[in-house]
């Protein structure tokens, strides 16, 4: 049940076809590792992501603790070409991301003027409270990511993406910084769905997989009204092989 | 945005306190990884262990990877008081959760005789494929997990727990194991909901830090309807307090 027969990006990128490019995406914030949130930004960034030919590795979903966020972001920028985090760079004190990722990373935390004013145009003298001034703390020569619902933008720092937790502020600021990722190879995915369970494809599945090489497949069980099926995921860098 | 302020396990078990249970749980799947399948079991899971006094400290969503699948057993069985993985347990090749925990427990890989039968009686001699045969192969000393849904048992291992990925049976197999669930201390949980944004609440969050130093606060932002707003969570295992 679950699973799936992908060649990981270190097999595919075996012989002459070139690298995968590869993310870790690290969920940071006690709500969702209570239940009380579902998470929804592992599917928006891994779908925005495979449309630009990288592919998420490993995600981890951590508590707001500042030695945590610190090691992960450490291990992640040494495994993957991008490492995206979510969550914690807002105003309160529990909003440590910033701060841990300067940390990870070997850099001063500091004002960032740029978005100093931006925050401060937006709020006013009056309203932009110390707390607020909080979020123009940045690692120093982060770039800014612009946001076009609440106005306190995100940053990079190299090739990691500081990201909100609200999924719709979240969604909202990819559009601007898709033209900073840089993809791999496309991998050509064909999906189809067989009324069959998955003892009975096993062999079927054998079969296709030593006829094609180049191709990984995967068989993703399903119960839909109370039907027992699964769809076969066929992906490969190799479009011809694919259909 | 996001992040809370949750004194961790190790600080709330300081002093006379008992110490919290703690669980980490692992994804299994490429499916995730790759933003075809929206994960649901780790909320379920993470609701149903809050409710049986079991914090969930760490979740990593990985690839079908034996490698990878070992390590990170291994690493959260160090870490945790329970572990809970969920997929790649079915009878295709590529169905390799379960040899890697035995790898990662370092118990032999065998036939589990009462699996055997179950699954036997359940798809007959003709039907009971060598691939489904797959899945009676479990850790040496595996206690099996009833799944009321379609039969094939789960397993456990100490306090390791192997789930299906499918969340229905995941979610059906849950009330047979709760009894094996020893839970720690009950944390108080109480949540308001306030028409204020975080940089209004910062500075009345300290403060309520600093009178009750025993409960801890997290601060949630949303975006409801096109209004900022927040929810405060309180939390202790002082219920007092927490009012």
């Amino acid at each position: 049940m679950g699973g799936a027969r992908f060649m990981g990006a270190g097999v595919m990128s075996q012989g002459a076809q070139p690298a995968l490019k590869t993310a870790g995406l690290i969920i940071i914030g006690d709500e969702i590792l209570s239940g009380r949130t579902r998470d929804r930004n592992v599917q928006t960034l891994a779908v925005w992501l495979g449309e630009l030919s990288v592919y998420v590795k490993e995600v981890r979903i951590i508590p707001d603790d500042r030695a945590v966020i610190v090691e992960t972001v450490r291990t992640f920028a040494d495994a993957f070409d991008y490492v995206f985090t979510s969550g914690g760079i807002g105003p309160t004190d529990d909003d440590i991301t910033s701060e841990a990722v300067a940390a990870a990373v070997g850099r001063p935390h500091r004002l960032h003027q740029e978005a100093y004013d931006i925050l401060n145009a937006y709020y006013g003298e009056e309203e932009f409270t110390l707390a607020r001034q909080r979020m123009a703390q940045m690692p120093e020569g982060a770039g800014l990511i612009d946001n076009p619902v609440s106005k306190a933008p995100a940053f990079f720092v190299g090739p990691i993406f500081v990201l909100p937790g609200i999924p719709i502020i979240l969604e909202a600021m990819l559009p601007g910084i898709a033209h900073r990722i840089s993809g791999g190879p496309k991998v050509h995915i064909v999906t189809i769905s067989v009324p069959m369970v998955e003892g009975e494809f096993a062999p079927l599945m054998a079969e296709i997989s030593d006829m094609f090489p180049v191709v990984s497949i995967g068989s993703y069980p399903f119960l839909r009204a109370g039907q027992l099926g699964l769809s076969a995921v066929f992906r490969s860098t190799d479009a011809a092989a694919v259909e």
